[in-house]
């Protein structure tokens, strides 16, 4: 949207705005893993440039970092990111547990309202 | 990325990796605003037409809602699609508490080698 280097925070969200980098991710949760071996799910989708374009968008958003200590550089899920964006989020928590109060309150009518015509019903039997 | 219309945490995470629309939110998060008072401070620095279309990308991914209820249609935060990113984030949870455990650890050893240190000065003295 801007002519400059977008901040910190909005590149994280934009790497987190697909769902073949957040498999990625949910892939590398699970401990880390060399390129070519995360690759390989994608590839029946997806060409080999097309998947390494987005680790290096997850890359570049520090979301995942390549080791240097072994010779086949594995990558590994970096936290610091997310923490950021789940910081910035956490700040707005009262808006969904609003909503989700509203949808409670919503379900405890709807089930009172229900008990109230089973009762009903029963006592027209 | 992909020719299909995005799934929708993907649209939520578009829609949050931006300052501006971040600040829209932050507005909104005070309470609802009409779209005339919620676009003026974003006009110094952009036309019209781009706050508007910010707006609507805000409103496509779910994040605000514009209520029908007056004549002047204010526009009101919405959680929930910001309670199903959270939700996403927080399975990683682990991740940034670990690397901020590591950040501890360092600090306590930090702290711990600093006042050996001025023990062994004290000593000297």
């Amino acid at each position: 949207m801007q002519g400059h280097q977008p901040d910190q925070l909005s590149q994280t969200f934009a790497a987190l705005a697909d769902p073949t980098r957040r498999a990625m991710l949910a892939q590398l949760s699970k401990g880390e893993a060399n390129v070519s071996d995360l690759a390989k799910p994608f590839l029946k989708d997806m060409t080999l440039p097309a998947v390494t374009k987005h680790l290096k968008v997850l890359e570049k958003a520090g979301l995942i970092t390549k080791t240097k200590e072994a010779q086949w550089r594995p990558c590994k899920l970096n936290g610091d990111a997310l923490r950021d964006a789940a910081n910035w989020m956490e700040q707005y928590r009262i808006f969904w547990e609003e909503s989700f109060d509203r949808l409670e309150d919503y379900l405890k009518t709807v089930t009172a309202k229900e008990k109230s015509k089973g009762k009903k019903n029963g006592r027209k039997k």
